[in-house]
């Protein structure tokens, strides 16, 4: 538990953006504003502009960034990794931490303040809530100790809590492909009970103005109660359904994302069920020439490989936005916007 | 399988070199005809003279290359990795994928897909023969759909499949050693039934005049007898032998590979045999005082310790040549020759 | 075991400094004399300013180094790289090495030397007590063989053996905060049989003026005896005390080390004793005002947290002393100071 200090301390370091990165911890999408959100994807859109007619750029040189990585991720960690690089920068990743002085006991806060003493910036990535503000505020105390300037840290997921450059990567892809994130309805499939992507997508759709959102999952994985309530105050229109082929023609954005199997009570009650949140030829057949598809990654089956040449699939796309995403930010909390 | 159109299109990105290995998927040696060897090689030893006066240069500053190694081979990225490094180049290593997305169960096509939106060429080692060709056609796809210029994809192995890279160096340093590889005589002693590596070595020096090659091995391990029609077919002179020994001074280079104990019914019937795949100072006292001794590495007794010091071990020269020889392929992929 | 001969080809690649590091085996700190410390911590000053005012440089520009870890290390593995990455130069990381070749069999002297053909400095880290010795043996015989200059090799710790680079730190940190190392009383606490932390620190303390050491330990885990008579054979003053709250005021620098409970012969022996070498606010309150607290790290409550806020708490300080320290020794044995 923090202490209230700790608390205030918390705020000044991840406090929200206002048009400006520099030195700040990026923690959740609450962070951001709607023209934070404008002013970023312009910078995405550098970015990728960068990666297209040069490749690389070096306004990051001599910099080097931290990978702190707890649990692997291979897209994650390789898009912030060659993000980092594509700038100029270095990288250091620490994958799989278990095996290493963790596996001695030592604590994250401790961990973390003695690689800020290395680094220029960390991102991490950790099971637990919570552990990407624990880590932000041991270094913040440390650095203000050392009379130093604070080291950013940027949240790659941490447990069931945020993982705020996945959000941010999906906006810019539905501003990118749609042309801008209002008068847009989008569908959410798969389990949105445990899945902090579709809920960091939600509270960033929430921004924009006359935003609908269709909710198809099985009914032990529905949208939790607090955040419907949260989306309805900000007056998002949200509806529900049983099976994404009863509604596909609906949606300007469909967002796909992996029902575990495990979350039944049996197979046979999985596999009952799962073809309604499965997209097939036929699916895509049924949605509006100009829909789009996208999925977080790493699919299981829940888009037909078939599908993937058809110009509504745009998965393999969004995920290298992932990418000009992550350099937007990397750029940008350490001062380069 | 792959059908009939995904096959063309594979040709299309794995072609014959010819001269030219830009943008080009290097899945197999029989992609490089004589005339490309005699190049490649010109290029190998302007990449040695590079490191030997200047350590590094920066023809490919700004390029990323992801290792992507299913299977750790300390030597392989190694000196892939390097050969990057000296090159100016930057690396992101993953290394033993298990750890992460594919442990979700996702599919070697779309690891690869969204690798390729990250990096500008990957390198793969995979335990499943024709993986690298899967890899490459899958990207070839991506990228057309997007309307990008292809990702080059090199193959560091898969499984019981090639390895191209180890007989480019392989026959680098025969060249290098003998002055040449027309009418030489090249003994492959060792497991000649299951080292991708012989078998790929056989196939480029098929390409020269008048090349004998010995073969020995235990009878159980014998060269595949579709490889040796296909090299008879060739014009290539080959014979048998029982143990190294006795035909120790016909040999212009030894080429040693390991004979697995585990490949034998028991211990007693492996000791019984094992001397004669064995290389001593009694066996090179034996050889031409002009023979060379190569071994693709890691060794496990297959050549005493006492023979490292003798002029005719260049194992670990071989191995350098390995870094030598990736240099001038990654320069060649990303169009640097 | 090494032969007459090896030890002599050993001595001339990890010989004393004298004052130059270049193309040098760093194994031991007892290659160290006090000169070439005060050369030594000059040259880490220097490597602090870069990173306060420049955060890099390119010193090292198309250097390569390998990192071996046999055993996993978080904190060396990280400052080495990050180290060599701040002076310009670029970084393969080999670590937790039985996933690959070694896992075929491979020996320390076959791995290092491939190595050796691709890098243009090693660091290594292994479990064995002289590997580092070996390692750097082996390297130096094929580069002679070859015709080729050496290929510097610096110990990152070998089992119950050394690592200097801990040392080195643990004493630059003391210089810094205490403006020098003479007249120093330094007490050294926890397990202090099996730590070569405190040992190679002893050692080099031992080469200053009027040092006095406290040992604080367990009686099972007392400094080793032929150590102490060596110590004493130098001129350094000991003593001995149960409990560090009742020297508490004596000393000027306070070095903790973890004491393990699998040391003890059951839970209740070591939380009978335990307390006696942890610090806590109280303890601190007990200490001179001007003393400082250093722990190698990581630390597994042998150190209160709440100690961590007040001035004379500079572990992490010492921490990122060992980047600055590694970055002079880089440089160093690169033949760039």
């Amino acid at each position: 538990m923090l202490t209230y200090e700790e608390r205030s301390k918390l705020f000044t370091i991840a406090e929200p953006i206002n048009g400006d990165l520099t030195g700040k911890a990026v923690l959740s999408v609450e962070q951001f504003s709607r023209s934070d959100l404008d002013r970023f994807f312009e910078e995405a859109d550098w970015m990728k502009r960068i990666k297209e007619q040069n490749g690389s750029t070096d306004i990051l040189r001599g910099k080097i960034l931290v990978n702190l990585f707890y649990e692997a991720s291979t897209r994650t960690d390789s898009s912030f990794s060659i993000a980092m690089k594509r700038l100029g920068g270095e990288v250091h990743n620490i994958v799989g931490v278990q095996f290493s002085s963790v596996s001695k006991g030592e604590t994250l806060s401790d961990t973390v303040r003695v690689l800020s003493g290395y680094a220029d910036l960390i991102v991490l990535r950790h099971h637990q809530k919570g552990a990407a503000a624990e880590a932000a505020l041991a270094i913040h105390k440390e650095r203000t100790k050392q009379g130093l300037p604070n080291i950013p840290l940027i949240n790659a997921g941490d447990g069931v809590g945020e993982h705020p450059s996945q959000a941010l990567l999906d906006t810019y892809t539905i501003n990118q492909k749609c042309g801008g994130l209002d008068d847009l309805t989008v569908g959410l499939v798969g389990d949105l009970k445990h899945g902090r992507t579709v809920h960091s997508l939600a509270k960033l759709l929430s921004l924009y103005r006359n935003v609908k959102l269709i909710f198809v999952s099985p009914e032990s994985l529905n949208m939790p109660e607090e955040l419907v309530e949260e989306l309805k105050a900000k007056g998002v229109q949200m509806s529900v359904a049983k099976d994404i082929n009863e509604v596909a023609n609906e949606a300007d954005v469909w967002y796909i994302t992996r029902v575990q199997k495990e979350r039944f009570e049996s197979e046979e009650a999985y596999q009952a069920v799962s073809g309604s949140y499965r997209v097939t030829l036929d699916t895509v057949a049924s949605m509006k020439p100009t829909a789009i598809i996208m999925h977080p990654l790493p699919r299981v089956g829940e888009i037909d490989e078939a599908v993937d040449e058809l110009p509504q699939a745009v998965y393999f796309e969004q995920a290298s936005n992932g990418m000009y995403v992550r350099m937007a930010l990397l750029s940008g909390v350490l001062g380069k916007w």
